[in-house]
C-alpha cells in the first residue's frame, strides 16, 4: 500500500512511487521486480518464490520467532529474546547462564532447549482458496464459520498425514484467499551459543523500542533429527539436521543506504482496517483498555513486591503487559499526532468514487464497503462487555477448569471434529499450558485480581453479564464486595485445581465426572459452560459474517489498486513474507536525527554497572582498548553495533535474518523504533524504522568477547 | 587554549589548530586575525576592538546579561528570561503580562523596568596593572589584599567622578593583569515588548539546557535618558537614548556552517584551574555539596508545598537550587565519563618538563604550580567547614543583622576606606536587598531550615566552629536538637527584622544602638561579630595569598602557551568578550545527531497544552496552515526557531547578539546544551553547542502572532 497523502481540501492524493512498505508473498516478489532492483538486490528476485531453494530455504520459523541456518549442520541463528526461555531453562542458581552466557565447545555439550522448542521448515504453501469457498456460499454466519473451519481440518489431517510435518490452513485478506502452509517440524532443539544476558538483553525494558540501541540480541540453536534425517523427539543418537541450504555470513555488516531485506514470519498487522475500526481503536479501545491495563500492572505489583517469590512467577506477565501498555501509549501518541482516520475516510470516499465511476465494478462489489462498516458497528458494540470481563475471564483457575471441561465434552466426538485446540494434535501443548502454571501463578495475586476487578463486570448491565456465572458467584444486582470475597476465598480453599497431578488428571476425565465433581472450579465450568457456549456460538456468527463481508471489500479494494498499478501485499499473518529496503536514519523529532549505526563506544557510554545497563569487563575493556580486530567499519571508526532500516516488520519477524543485495547474513532483526509501533495499522515512510544487530557485532563478540571460534569456524564467513 | 588531547601513554599532544574555544577580551582579537577570518568573518576584526564604534558600541550589559541597540531610538533586544523581573513586575492577578505578553504600541505606553534595572554601555577598558601591582610588593597575604582593595577603591572613585558612570577593577588571569572598566549607567529602561511566556518561556525548566529546543526567549527594552542626554532616574521627561551604533537585523536568521560571533558579558570561567583543584571540585565539591543541595531544595518543598503562598515566595530560590543541581549533575557526569583530570595532570607535568629544559623560563617562573598547589591544599581543608555551615550561613535573618550591624561598623569610617558593598556607591543595592526579602522570605520556612541543618554544623569539631555562635545559640557538645528549636523559636517570636521598615530604619542606627537593642537577631550579629570578623581576615589573608601565587602560575601558563604560539584568553569575568564559531550540530550520544536546527513544527509537536508546553492558539494555527511569510527557510522547509552554533558562552552571555559576518543582528544566545555544562571547566570542541533563537523566529512572532508592526518598523530589516 502507498503512503497516502492528503491535501487540505481532504482529497487523495496517492503516491505514484513504491516505498519501503510491504510484507510480500514470496510468490508476489517477481511483480515488483523493479522496484527490487530500484533498492538495489543483486540476487535475481525470481530466486526468492522458491521456498527449498536458497535463499529461502535457510529461513526458518521458531514458532513465534524466526530464525535461519546459518551452516550445514544445522546451526541456527535467530534473537536472543528468541532462545532466552530456553536459557533460562537450563540455569540454575549456582550456574546462571543467563548471567555468564553458554557456549558449547563441542556438538556433545549443547544442551536441550525449553520444553515444546521446535524448528518449522517451510517446505510448501499451496492456495486452497477453491477449496475454501467451495464449501461456503449462502450461508449464515455460523454455518460459514463452520464450513470454513471442517474444511480446513480437513485439509490439514490430509497434509499431516505426510509425518514429521505440521500444517495450518491460513486466511489472507480476511478470507479472500487461503493458502495450506506444510512445514517440516524438527522436534529435538539445542542451545548452542548465547551471549551474556549483559550483551544479549543490554538495554533492557528501558531500551525496549528505543533508539540508539546498543543490544547484542542474538543466540545460537541446532536443530537435530534421527539417524534416518527424520524429526524426532529428543534422543542422545539424534545427529544434526544437515538443511539443504544455508546463510553465508557478512562479517562486515553493512554500509549507509544499502539495500537489505528480511524473510520471515510477521506476526499480525491491521493495514486494511476501515475508519470505523480505527476510529474505535484509537479513539476508544487503546485508550480504555490501557487505563484497565495499568490498573491491572499496578495490582500485581502492590500483591507480588519486588523480591518476593511471588514476583519471579509474574515477571514474564509483568513484561507483557508492560510491553503491551508501552506499546498503547506508543499508537495512541502516533495517532494524535498524525492523519490516519482522515486518510481512511479520505480512501472510502475515493473508492466509492471510483466505484460509481466504473460500473462494472460497482457491479461487482456492490456495498462491499457499508455493510462491512455495518457489521464493525455491530461488532464494537460487544466491546464494554469484553473490556469489562476481561479480567475476570482471564483469571486462571476459571480458565483451566473450563478448558478441562471443554476438553472432556470434545473428546466424546471423532478427532477431526472437534474444536480446534482439542484435537489430538494440539495435545502436547495443551498439557504444556497446564504445566506453566506451576511457573506463573500464586493465589495471593489471582484472588487480589479477581476480587479487584470483579465490580468492573457487576456493574455491566444483567443482559450482559453471563447469568450462569453470576448465580455461581453470587452476585446479584448490587454488587456484594465482601460476600464475593469469602466466595472466592471458600474456593481457593477447596479447590485442587492448583495442583499440578490434578490438572493433568481431568485431562482423562468424562464428562459424568465433572458433573459430579465437588471442586468449586469444575463446578463453575460446568455451571457456566452451556450459557459460555450460546455466547461462543454468536461470536462464530459474526466471526462467519466478517469471513464473508471482509473478503468483499478487500477485492474491492485489490481492484481499485489494480487500477492504478499498484500490487497488494496481504495483512501479516504468520506466514513467511519477504520485506526490502535500506540502511537508513531518520528523524524522530524536529532537530534530532537518528544515525544509522551505533558502535562499541556507545555501549561503554550507556555502562552504569547496574541492570539494565551493566557490560561484562571484559567487553569494556575491549572496547577501551580499541580491540576491533577484523570488524573495524572504517566509516565508523568502530565497529558497528546495531542499524536501522527501512523494513516493514512487525512481531514475529524477531530472529528474522538480515540479508544483504546478495542474499548474505548481515545480521538479526529484532526491534522496531518507537515512533513506528504505529506501523501495524499504518507504515510512515518518514518514522518506520526496524532495528538490527549487526553481524560485525555478532562475529566481535564470538570471537573477542566469548571466544566462540569453533562456532565461526563452522560459518561460511565472507566479506 | 587549544584542545588538549591525551594519547594513551598519558603524554600531552597539543592540537596545532585553533577551535572554537576562547571568550576573547576585544583587543585581542587583531592576534587570531587569521583564525577570525578562516571561520568566515568578513568584517575587518580590527574594528572590533574599538568598543565606541560600530558593532561593538551597540553591544550593552544589563548586569548579569547582555543585550544590544537594535534601533536609533534605544530599542534594546534580550531574553525573555532577562526580562523576565520586569514583565513580573508589571502584572496583576487581572492583566498578567507574563501570561500574555506585552506589547507598548508607542513609546508613551511603554512600562517601567523592574526598580534597579539598569543598562550599561562600556565606554572604556584601560590596563592598570602597573597601578595595582605598584602597591602589592612583598607583602603578607593581608596586606596584599587590603593594598589591592584600596588601589582598587581608589581607581574606582577618581573614575566615578564622570557622573552617570559606573566603574569597576577587575582582574584577569587571577591577577596577572587589571583592568579598569568604565560603563555609561543608564537608569531609566522601560519594557517595550515581550512575548508570553507560552512563547519566551516555552519548555520551562523541562527544557532548560536541553536539544531540540524551541523557546523564543527574547524581549525588547527600551533605555531613556534625560532631555540633556545624560542617565537619569525615571521621568515622564526623560527621552529615548540615541546610541551611536545599532545592529541591523537579518531576516533570514542563519544557515548551516555560517560564520558566527557572540560579543557579550560572560560571567565565570574556570578553565585554568590546576589538577588539585579539579579533583577536589569534581570528586568532592560537587558530589557532597549536591547531596546537601538535594535536602535543602526537598525541605522546602516540603514545608512550602505547591499551591500555598510560602511556594509562591521561594519560587525563584528553587528554580536557581535546581538549576545548580541540574548544573552539577551534568559536570558530574561529563566528568565521570571524560578525561579532564589526566589532561589537568598531563599539562602540569608538561609545563613542568619544559620550564626545566628553558632555564630562563625557570629561573622567571621558578616553582609556581607547586606553590600554588600546596596554597589550593590549605584552602580545600576549609571546605568541610564551609559545606557544613552553608545552611546556618545562609539563614536570612541571621545574615540581615550581620550586614546592618556591618553597615554601621563601616559607616564609622569616611566612605573611600569602607569595605566594598557597603560605601554609598552600593546604598542602592543594599536597600534593593533589603526590600526583596518581603518578596522570598518564609518564617516557617526559614525556621524550618535552619532547625534540619544546624546538626550538621553542630557536628564540626568545636574549633571550626563558631564560638560565640555556639554560645548564643546555646549549642554544647552534644547538640541538643529540642533547646536549639526552642531557641529559634523565641528568637523569631520577638525579632522585629521580618518587617521591612524595621529592617530600613536599622540602615541608620548607631553600633551603640545595635549594642542596646533587645533584638535577638541583633543581639546575634553584635555577639558574632568579632568572631566572624576573624575568620573574614584568614579568608582574606589567603585570598591575598591566591592573589601572589595565581598570577605566577598563570604567567608561566601563557609563556609555555606563547612557546607553541598559542594565544591565551582570560577566565570570563564579568567583562565584554567576543566569541565566535559556526552554526554546526553535535552527536549528543553515539546513534543520534542533533541537527542544527528546529522549526515552528516542532513547537506544535511539542506542544500538549499544559505548562510549560502551552503554545498559544494563533500559533499553533499559523503553523498549522504553514504561514511563514517572509521567513520561510527554503532549506529547512520552515521557519528556523532555534540553532546551535559552537560559540564559547557563559552564564552572563544571555541576551548577547548573535552576530553574522557581516555584524548583522540575527538572533540571541540564550542557552547552551546539556552536554556543554562542563565548558565552565573544559571545553570540547564535540559537545560545547550554545542555543540560540533565530532573528527569523523572532521577527514571524512579531509580524505574524503579536502584530509588533511597529517595531519591526523602527528597526532596520536586512537579508
Amino acid at each position: 500500500m502507498k503512503k497516502l497523502l492528503i491535501t487540505a481540501a481532504l482529497t487523495l492524493a496517492v503516491s505514484p512511487l513504491m516505498a519501503d512498505e510491504g510484507m510480500w508473498q514470496p510468490h508476489q516478489l517477481p511483480t515488483i521486480k523493479k522496484q527490487l532492483k530500484k533498492a538495489g538486490i543483486k540476487i535475481n528476485p525470481n530466486k526468492l518464490t522458491e521456498l527449498t531453494e536458497f535463499p529461502m530455504g535457510a529461513v526458518i520459523s521458531l514458532g513465534g520467532c524466526t530464525a535461519s541456518f546459518l551452516s550445514p549442520q544445522g546451526l541456527v541463528a535467530t534473537n536472543h529474546h528468541c532462545a532466552y526461555g530456553s536459557i533460562q531453562f537450563n540455569s540454575t542458581a549456582e550456574n546462571n547462564l543467563l548471567d555468564k552466557g553458554f557456549l558449547a565447545e563441542s556438538f556433545d555439550k549443547e544442551l536441550p532447549a525449553a520444553p515444546g522448542s521446535r524448528v518449522y521448515v517451510t517446505v510448501n504453501v499451496s492456495d486452497v482458496t477453491s477449496n475454501v469457498n467451495a464449501a461456503s456460499e449462502e450461508l449464515s454466519g455460523l454455518e460459514r464459520y463452520k464450513a470454513i473451519e471442517n474444511t480446513e481440518k480437513a485439509l490439514v489431517a490430509e497434509c499431516e498425514q505426510d509425518a514429521g510435518h505440521r500444517c495450518n490452513v491460513v486466511s489472507f485478506h480476511g478470507g479472500l484467499e487461503y493458502y495450506l502452509i506444510k512445514q517440516l517440524e524438527i522436534k529435538d532443539v539445542r542451545l548452542v551459543y548465547a551471549p551474556s544476558s549483559h550483551i544479549g538483553k543490554y538495554g533492557g525494558d528501558v531500551d525496549n523500542w528505543m533508539w540508539p540501541r546498543h543490544t547484542g540480541d542474538f543466540a545460537f540453536y541446532r536443530a537435530y533429527v534421527d539417524k534416518d534425517g527424520n524429526p524426532a523427539e529428543y534422543s542422545e543418537d539424534n545427529v544434526p539436521y544437515e538443511p539443504e541450504h544455508y546463510l553465508k555470513v557478512n562479517k562486515e555488516g553493512v554500509d549507509k543506504g544499502d539495500f537489505v531485506m528480511v524473510a520471515g514470519y510477521p506476526g499480525s498487522t491491521n493495514r486494511y482496517r476501515t475508519s470505523a475500526e480505527v476510529k474505535n481503536q484509537f479513539e476508544w479501545w487503546y485508550p480504555t483498555f490501557r487505563n484497565t491495563l495499568q490498573e491491572y500492572i499496578g495490582l500485581i505489583e502492590e500483591t507480588a513486591p519486588e523480591g518476593s517469590d511471588a514476583r519471579v512467577k509474574y515477571a514474564s506477565t509483568l513484561a507483557g503487559l508492560n510491553n503491551a501498555e508501552k506499546n498503547w501509549g506508543s499508537m495512541i501518541e502516533s495517532y494524535a499526532k498524525g492523519d490516519l482516520l482522515e486518510r481512511k475516510v479520505a480512501l472510502e470516499n475515493d473508492l466509492k468514487a471510483w466505484l460509481e465511476a466504473n460500473p462494472n465494478m460497482k457491479a461487482k462489489h456492490g456495498d462491499a464497503i457499508d455493510a462491512l462498516n455495518a457489521l464493525i458497528l455491530e461488532n464494537i458494540a460487544e466491546q464494554e462487555r469484553t473490556l469489562r470481563s476481561w479480567a475476570i475471564n482471564r483469571d486462571t483457575l476459571t480458565g483451566t477448569a473450563a478448558r478441562l471441561y471443554r476438553l472432556a465434552i470434545e473428546k466424546q466426538k471423532p478427532d477431526a471434529e472437534r474444536e480446534p485446540g482439542y484435537q489430538e494434535r494440539d495435545m502436547v501443548r495443551f498439557k504444556e499450558g497446564l504445566k506453566s502454571m506451576e511457573r506463573r501463578w500464586d493465589a495471593e495475586v489471582e484472588k487480589a485480581l479477581l476480587k479487584h476487578f470483579a465490580p468492573l463486570y457487576a456493574e455491566l448491565p444483567a443482559d450482559q453479564r453471563l447469568k450462569s456465572y453470576d448465580e455461581f458467584m453470587g452476585i446479584g444486582e448490587t454488587f456484594d464486595a465482601e460476600a464475593f470475597s469469602k466466595k472466592v476465598d471458600a474456593m481457593y480453599a477447596k479447590t485442587k485445581l492448583n495442583e499440578l497431578e490434578t490438572r493433568l488428571a481431568w485431562m482423562d476425565k468424562s464428562v459424568e465426572d465433572f458433573k459430579q465433581s465437588n471442586d468449586p472450579y469444575i463446578q463453575l465450568a460446568v455451571a457456566t459452560y452451556d450459557e459460555k457456549f450460546e455466547r461462543e456460538l454468536e461470536s462464530k456468527e459474526r466471526g462467519g459474517k466478517f469471513q464473508e463481508l471482509r473478503p468483499q471489500y478487500m477485492s474491492a479494494i485489490i481492484d481499485y489498486y489494480k487500477s492504478m498499478d499498484k500490487p497488494v501485499y496481504a495483512d501479516a499473518n504468520s506466514t513467511l513474507r519477504v520485506t526490502f529496503g535500506n540502511v537508513k536514519g531518520y528523524s524522530p523529532k524536529d532537530g534530532l536525527y537518528a544515525t544509522p549505526f551505533t558502535t562499541l563506544e556507545g555501549i561503554a557510554a550507556k555502562h552504569t554497572g547496574e541492570e539494565p545497563f551493566n557490560s561484562p569487563q571484559n567487553q569494556l575493556d575491549l572496547i577501551k582498548s580499541k580491540e576491533y580486530g577484523d570488524y573495524l567499519d572504517k566509516d565508523l571508526g568502530s565497529v558497528q553495533v546495531n542499524f536501522l532500516t527501512t523494513l516493514d516488520v512487525t512481531g514475529g519477524n524477531s530472529g528474522s535474518p538480515t540479508l544483504n543485495a546478495n542474499a548474505e547474513f548481515v545480521g538479526l532483526i529484532f526491534d522496531g523504533v518507537y515512533e513506528s509501533i504505529i506501523a501495524d495499522w499504518d507504515y510512515n515512510d518518514d518514522l518506520n524504522r526496524s532495528i538490527h544487530v549487526s553481524s560485525a557485532y555478532m562475529l566481535w563478540v564470538m570471537e573477542h568477547v566469548d571466544n566462540a571460534h569453533n562456532l565461526i569456524k563452522e560459518m561460511e564467513i565472507v566479506d
